[in-house]
């Protein structure tokens, strides 16, 4: 029997004709009219495929498909289905509709299974809105409590807490949602690997064995403002160019940690006032620094601190560091990976052990329950970003180890 | 007799708290409510004087007083009253206010004198609101046409041409009022240096021997957007940092150039899509060279671009540069010069020959006219800001030499 691409592609449609619009990608961001859309487009899928709906305090939504033994713990698979500004069609709804597609593989088949399956479609995935990110997945494993939740807010001020009790869910109950991890055997997300490297060496499956954690800084420089035209060159203290020195210096940490996986980028760079006749006066500039090897993380951030100093100094320019996050790199279940790649090896699928550059659900939820993230290749690495695409061959092939995990550990 | 600067601190005052808001500094843009209750202001003040006011098709107002000889050339003292948002109380009014303390002295002391002398306030001098620069002494001079006033526009549209049909100007009578070089003698801007040199060297009195030209570069660079934490350093096409290598190739080249009094700026740089987690997929940077030495300028010009070659190539990232103006240093009127040196050494007032880094109305009016540009010190070198600022003992020393200059041309 051959398993056709029709119905998942079906869903992956239905859901991205919302928060679509020509030329400008998909926007769902957390908790909007469209996310709220797709969340009920999505419970009426699960709803047909009669499988149970729970949704939680923070609008975390668990479709379950109850196994033959009640007692034993349950298999969780799933991702997100909220996307950044103008994002791409397969960031999380991917893991989510794959989610789905397994299930109907099996009622399909009328697979029988020991355990419970359930498909878990994360709440507030992306930071996009409200400069916090995994939201969900962080109250369903205690990370975070109510006062996170008032505390994050979006650009028009609204806090997660307040935009939750507008959507009609109750945050206050968040303790009581709090997954216990004795009754989840495993999580598993499928994802597209938002990075170059599977693409680039041909292969379709990649397994991750850590999610890179960032370290986030805000760097300003405080210079002196002068007329372009006035101010001699010796006389300046021009933030722009030193804010220049740095961002090199920041891209020569990144290449001389590379060889343990740790990548450096300056985001942003900011002037002030940023006109043209004006030498600029400010500059703010906002680095990210992710990695596996906490050692090698630590050595950047140092480096980068050096360098601020140093530049600072010589250009006799104030500076002033704030660090926005600091997160230690996650490992994922070593079982978990031995399973997927035995998986792997018995469909004859090329896959490759690797890091996760970004951060997912599956960062959290490893931490409680052994956790798994699957990533297929996405061309030219392309993600957050409309271009976002993916082969076919690449989904089913993804579909099918998903398929084969769970039903390993669910039968 | 002593003169006091009651008088011109008093007209200062008035006008200053036109467009003044506490912690904001001056906002009076070009043809803004605020700028025409200035003009409005300054006629009561002049026709108060008795002065004969005359108003032309582009707004530039000329306030005279008759000298006892009407068939001779006048001599004609000015500036503009616009602002930079955000800017200070001496840029440009100094020059007027400081005009009309010439002719108040005079009124008291009822000085003779055969040529009339004028004291004219050029429109629109300023390029924040049209990106386009000193338009009433281009107008005046016959450097531009009616379509040049249709061409700019400001950030809701609205061109110069509009904007001066709106106040109740004609600007399609443009060219009726481009004045006859015979029937001037000579104009005189007093200015504040807006750089940092009179006021390290202690010097009161700067003499303008040349203006400096802007050649400005718009530098569009094009790499590849990609996940911060998903892309290895080796694989990016990061149009930050090759914004940062020119950035700083710019700086050097201005070093370089430093000699030749030639000085360059990276004055912004605009990142895309500027998130934290994003390797920026574009870069903007705005460059602004400005010299009194056209070979020095075209070799700074040459420099940048070698540099954006190089580093465009080096980082395989696409470069488009558009060259916003080019414009050629302006040389003051030598005879002009020496008069002014010689009442200086007169007055026993130090002061040095030197070069204006900012443009300014007598750089179209030199072209014309003998022209002479007269600096005295700004704190700190700081300019089109609120923090502008200007000691009394200069403002008093700047009016003695432009009246003694006046008289020496008028009597």
């Amino acid at each position: 029997m051959i398993n056709t691409l029709e119905n998942f592609l079906n869903n992956m449609d239905k859901i991205n004709s919302i928060g679509f619009e020509e030329g400008q990608g998909v926007t769902r961001l957390a908790l909007s009219k469209e996310d709220m859309k797709a969340r009920d487009c999505l419970i009426r899928i699960f709803k047909d495929m009669g499988l149970a709906v729970k949704i939680d305090s923070v609008g975390n939504i668990r479709a379950i498909k109850e196994g033959r033994d009640k007692n034993l713990s349950s298999v969780m698979v799933g991702s997100h289905i909220d996307t950044v500004p103008n994002g791409g069609k397969f960031d999380g709804l991917l893991g989510v509709v794959a989610g789905i597609e397994v299930l109907n593989r099996m009622i399909k088949k009328n697979t029988p299974h020991s355990r419970s399956i359930e498909v878990v479609i994360f709440s507030i995935e992306e930071s996009s809105r409200f400069n916090f990110s995994t939201v969900g997945s962080k109250a369903m494993t205690g990370k975070i409590d109510v006062e996170d939740l008032k505390l994050h807010v979006d650009e028009n001020g609204i806090s997660i807490y307040e935009a939750l009790i507008d959507r009609g869910y109750n945050p206050n109950n968040l303790k009581k949602y709090i997954i216990n991890p004795q009754k989840i055997k495993a999580f598993l997300e499928l994802h597209i690997e938002q990075g170059p490297i599977l693409e680039k060496e041909n292969i379709p499956i990649g397994i991750v064995e850590a999610i890179a954690a960032p370290i986030r800084l805000q760097i300003e420089l405080e210079g002196e403002e002068a007329h372009s035209g006035g101010c001699p060159m010796n006389m300046r203290k021009d933030a722009l160019v030193a804010a220049s020195e740095i961002i090199l210096g920041v891209e020569e940490v990144g290449n001389k940690e590379a060889i343990y996986k740790t990548v450096t980028t300056t985001g942003n760079c900011r002037t002030f006032p940023g006109a043209i006749n004006v030498v600029p006066g400010k500059a703010e500039l906002f680095v990210d620094i992710r990695g596996i090897d906490g050692e090698s993380m630590r050595r950047a951030l140092k480096g980068i601190n050096n360098c601020i100093y140093n530049v600072s100094k010589k250009r006799n320019i104030k500076s002033h560091v704030k660090v926005l996050s600091r997160e230690e790199p996650v490992k994922c279940s070593e079982n978990m990976i031995k399973l997927i790649k035995s998986i792997c090896n018995k469909l004859n699928i090329r896959h490759k052990i690797m890091a996760s550059g970004a951060g997912h659900d599956t960062m959290n939820m490893s931490k409680v329950v052994p956790s798994a993230l699957i990533f297929i290749p996405c061309k030219g690495g392309i993600s957050h970003n409309m271009k976002e695409d993916v082969y076919l061959e690449h989904i089913k092939t993804g579909i099918d180890v998903l398929y084969e995990t769970v039903l390993e550990l669910a039968k």
